[in-house]
């Protein structure tokens, strides 16, 4: 089963886990933060519609809050008793009752008592037919008795605030939701199921230790600090630095897992970008989509290589802007070159070498970069030496020649065929977290080195890398982060 | 709870139900069939997605049959017994393991077991992540595992053969998940609470009596049939075909609530007919969507007036056929009138009668139609008895003036502010039967009073009836019907 990734420390309400933080006076929140976060802790009874919009055999309205089995025996009409007095984990058909009496649906009424359940609030949900009416007609009565709507992610927000679920257990629900690959699926799972958190928190424990040697070198800051205690301590420090830096590097892999990869078309007009695009889309059109571009001059098709999503952009109208295209399109275009994570760069090689060709891929970077030399059953024209620091391709894509080679070197190049990492970060918000840990980690480093009398300011840097890493599992939150975290949910 | 609309009579599985009538002798199905429905009857276990694909917080997949439970032992890893030794109406949470061994997800199982279920079967449901994701690699694993992917409509299928719903019952499903408006939902959950059913019964039961009767009376043949006897067969036929004709004028009001009102404008260009649809559409945009006519000439507007939906139809093109436009396309607008529930003829009525409106309104059934005599802002020229025979509203929809004149007629042509019949049918098919048994009714009083040498025959077309009536609860089927029932089913 999954559970919070540190039993002993993650399970049980977040008020006492937030009040021992307190008191350690290690992690903390301002005073006037505190009631902020008293006041989202579900006093109040909340409920949404569970299930995706449209014609289905069923629809779920999932209910959450200290009122929610008062709730269903005011609106739940079966055989037996009241919802209120069934054991946890059971169910029973029967009717939803509307404010006149009236039968709003047959339903399946599951009641989930706290702390079994996903809030570890007691959770009612009512299973009833699918389709525009059904859930709508039973929310709304859901909300007449009292319930209110909740936020997107509340009750997800609510599994973290009581303590069910670190805060990386928490955003590995969403992107189980919007996962398009099984490999983003299993990353999420992985997630979920605490491995991260674990590690995190592993590290955590370790750089506190490293901050608690430090405070006890102070005791002999009027002495001599013992030299070998010293080397100890750095030799932790800078081990908790590597694994930081190791964890932070896996983002490379896990947002391509989770996000998918951008892969642009680059080149100049007719060398082949729409055959290479529709090259590499036919074979895999099983899951491609059309999506539109952030500006409407792109559109964004994907496929899957390795079960990697793979976002394709056909960059129309580079190196036109001497045939008066706008200037603004062709910035379009060099920014989506610069997000990508590799950039396809399509050269007509039947013809000379044209001048923007040259001008295009000076500026790329090798290692994200594939240059195609297209038309290669026609005789080469193009001088042998053009691209010769990046990784090459020859093709004849008219007739498919040299398109393995190409899925070959997008794989390659995006390190999506290598053995995957033992355990991925997929979120840009525990990376920029990873790397302020390390930063902060290496200040301290640097202070230790220059002199006992930093000591205290060195500390007082581990104690900012341990925050970050807190702020990673949600040992250490604030209303505003949370917010942040929770927007991303959009049910 | 709704059950069985006659607990007594269709309880129970429908073989026994089958082998009951077919030693009745009144009701059964030529031999060779009989081999083909116990074929049918769920001696495989079948699994479907319940819930709508799309983003949301849980999805369910759901298993129907003997192999059920095995099934959920196979994939289910949870704290405890395994699900097939839980007590029926229990869930738990717990992971659905692949093949491999890997984590599929986490997820709640709930065993619902047979006959408590909806099909009557061992049922098991297991509730999962949202998302493109996970139900898509559990109904996976399910599959391998064994599971048949159910057909569409085959959970009410086997709810309908194993008897817990009859077969209106079971139509009403598909009419409450497809229903866009609370009265739609309303009328199809009156059906499924098996209302209908009672009262097709009832009136079954009743012509079966009389048919009894007829059969008594057959020992009199060589003597005289006593008078009064006959008199009483009569007036039961006859009262009979009255109960059955009422209910099957209830569907003109039924078919609205289900299928919404398909209101068709129509006039010369320029009359004014967008400037209505815009107007009708204007205040009750919030359900309005676009869908994409039968023809790429319409398109159909969508509006709710008393809770009916109202398909609003704009016929662009008729009248001008003199101006060259295709034949084609006005055949097209004609079909769209005749088939409408109402038309809204729509003239200008500044300008002098044009010989076209005269031609475009002779043949309209006043009942189901309404003139508006647009543009009373300028002077009038029309001639004062166009359309005289017709409703006709003044109008001058560029200031809004008459629109609610419009909207008040429109309910009141369609009948649907009225107070609601106490049980309306809603299905064609439903209709098709009653007039099927009324007029075999007809035919049997007919013969009856033709002369006691008629009797027989006279029975003959009351056990016509009869099977009739049973077909629309499903007493009586075949494959080829269900068949036909349940393609409406498109979940």
């Amino acid at each position: 089963m999954f559970q919070a990734a540190d039993p002993e420390k993650e399970i049980g309400n977040r008020n006492r886990a937030r009040s021992r933080a307190s008191r350690s006076g290690l992690i903390g929140l301002p005073a006037q933060d505190y009631s902020a976060v008293l006041m989202d802790i579900s006093h109040d009874t909340i409920a949404a519609i569970a299930t995706a919009p449209g014609m289905s055999a069923l629809a779920v309205v999932r209910i959450s809050g200290p009122g929610s089995l008062a709730l269903a025996d005011g609106v739940f009409s079966g055989a037996g008793q009241s919802p209120s007095m069934w054991p946890g984990n059971t169910f029973h058909r029967g009717l939803i009752i509307g404010k006149d009496g009236a039968v709003l649906d047959e339903v399946i009424l599951l009641v989930m008592r706290g702390p079994k359940s996903y809030t570890r609030e007691d959770v009612v949900e009512i299973q009833c037919h699918g389709g525009a009416r059904s859930a709508a007609r039973i929310m709304k009565r859901v909300l007449d008795m009292g319930a209110r709507l909740a936020q997107p992610g509340e009750f997800t927000r609510r599994a973290f605030l009581n303590g069910r679920i670190d805060l990386a257990q928490a955003e590995s629900i969403m992107d189980l939701i919007s996962a398009a690959t099984d490999r983003a699926f299993s990353a999420a799972l992985e997630q979920l199921n605490g491995r991260l958190s674990r590690e995190i928190n592993r590290i955590y424990e370790q750089v506190l230790s490293s901050c608690a040697d430090i405070e006890a070198s102070l005791d002999f800051l009027d002495d001599e600090l013992p030299q070998e205690v010293g080397k100890e301590i750095i030799k932790n420090i800078q081990a908790s630095i590597k694994e930081v830096e190791l964890l932070a590097q896996t983002w490379n892999e896990g947002h391509l897992v989770r996000d998918g990869a951008l892969v642009v078309i680059s080149g100049r007009p007719n060398a082949g970008k729409s055959t290479l695009m529709n090259a590499l889309l036919g074979k895999d059109r099983a899951i491609v989509s059309h999506i539109p571009g952030t500006t409407r001059d792109t559109i964004e098709e994907q496929f899957v290589i390795e079960d990697v999503m793979i976002r394709l952009v056909d960059t129309a109208g580079l190196g036109d802007s001497s045939c008066s295209i706008e200037q603004d399109g062709v910035r379009r275009a060099r920014a989506l070159m610069s997000n990508s994570d590799l950039m396809l760069y399509i050269v007509d090689a039947s013809q000379a070498m044209h001048p923007d060709d040259m001008g295009n891929i000076v500026n790329q970077d090798p290692g994200k970069t594939v240059i195609i030399l297209n038309k290669s059953d026609l005789p080469s024209k193009i001088d042998p030496d053009f691209g010769a620091s990046f990784s090459r391709i020859t093709t004849s894509l008219i007739n498919g020649q040299g398109l393995d080679a190409v899925k070959k070197a997008i794989v390659e190049k995006l390190r999506i065929g290598l053995c995957h990492e033992p355990m991925t970060i997929v979120s840009e918000r525990h990376r920029q977290k990873l790397n302020k840990a390390s930063d902060a980690l290496k200040q301290g480093i640097e202070l230790i080195l220059s002199g006992d009398e930093f000591l205290a300011p060195a500390a007082s840097y581990l104690r900012e890398a341990a925050e970050s890493l807190a702020e990673i599992t949600g040992r250490r939150y604030y209303e505003e982060m949370l917010d942040n975290v929770f927007s991303r949910f959009c049910i």
